[in-house]
């Protein structure tokens, strides 16, 4: 890369930054908890946020992220969540969402009397912890399945969340997965971090997560 | 983006797609099978790699990337696999591989005596699909885990394969997921797709992998 070629992408950086915070302060001002959900493929985040609107009673907006489809959104719409789908597909099939996107899809539904705002970033590890959405609470999501050694390997998506969720705790007993291990390791990258273990299928560790998401939402 | 950008992009494109092709002939000449594996992080490509240098007379080389970390490639190396480590993180934390860096790999190990070359590709179903780095056979790994819709929301991985491996069949009896349905996703993204079945924590549909192995390996 030549060095005008750094130049604009620290350029859409900054700019993605910008419109970043302006959001954080915004969603605060209206007393909106904006949660960024991010993980791999297939670890869950549909499925948590299905079980949490079946289980708090305030109104959740939830902005969906993916290159194609609208499946989850779906799923998320049958669950009671009022949802926004961001197909990034036709825009060369992004492997991330950016700032801009999560501020035109609010101006286009204007969620004023939800009290959380989830999105469902694209399932990857890797891309989208390098861009600023905005959010109060960064949160990644790791299923117990994905091994130990995964913060380790994809250490910014840690480092850059101040949640973690441990998924699918119901498959640890068919698993060579050592969970405190995989604590440790995430403790490794981010000290700070906090951590939830929960299976959104058995509903094991739910309330632990529903509790997290109470004490914060309407305050902040 | 403006249009210069877009110039500038094609630009690095076309010189990934020039080294890739060049790459592919030259392992044909020299008569070894060049395998490329892609997936989500976690889906199991390291155990494949390792139960697969069990079973495999021939001599087998492996290129591993990651962001961080070379605990793979560890793992590879008490295999009895041959491994270079490629780590993208002091590049910006690349997301994928390029062929370029896969030239410049085999350039310093110069592995002659191998029957197969793999390359353990980044942890994401999504950018390393849009970068042809060379190989014979691209190969996507999707894991029971990850539920029957990956194939439909993260197409280009599927689309751009010419085998994909079903991995961690023994976890299937504790999933909600049913495998025809995932293996239909697959062949709507992809038709002319071969299908495998494996786990290789039990063994389980190995045999299967290593004659496809076997059958084309120092012939193509």
């Amino acid at each position: 890369m030549d060095e005008k070629e750094i130049k604009v992408m620290q350029k859409i950086l900054n700019m993605n930054d910008r419109i970043a915070a302006e959001l954080r302060e915004e969603l605060k001002e209206k007393g909106i908890l904006y949660i960024n959900l991010m993980s791999s493929p297939g670890s869950g985040k549909t499925t948590i946020l299905e079980q949490t609107a079946r289980n708090i009673e305030e109104k959740m907006f939830a902005i969906e992220g993916d290159i194609q489809t609208t499946l989850d959104a779906e799923r998320l719409s049958r669950a009671g969540i009022e949802v926004f789908q961001i197909n990034t597909g036709p825009f060369g099939g992004d492997c991330h969402l950016e700032a801009g996107w999560i501020k035109s899809a609010l101006e286009e539904c204007n969620p004023e009397d939800a009290k959380f705002l989830f999105v469902e970033n694209i399932g990857n590890l890797v891309c989208p912890a390098e861009f600023d959405v905005g959010a109060h609470i960064n949160t990644v999501v790791i299923s117990v399945t994905e091994g130990e050694d995964k913060p380790l390997k994809y250490p910014l998506a840690f480092r850059n969340s101040q949640l973690c969720l441990i998924s699918k705790l119901d498959l640890l007993p068919y698993l060579d997965v050592d969970i405190e291990l995989l604590k440790d390791n995430i403790r490794q990258i981010n000290p700070r971090i906090e951590i939830l273990e929960l299976s959104a299928k058995t509903g094991e560790g739910l309330s632990g997560w529903l509790a997290y998401l109470r004490e914060r939402g309407g305050i902040e």
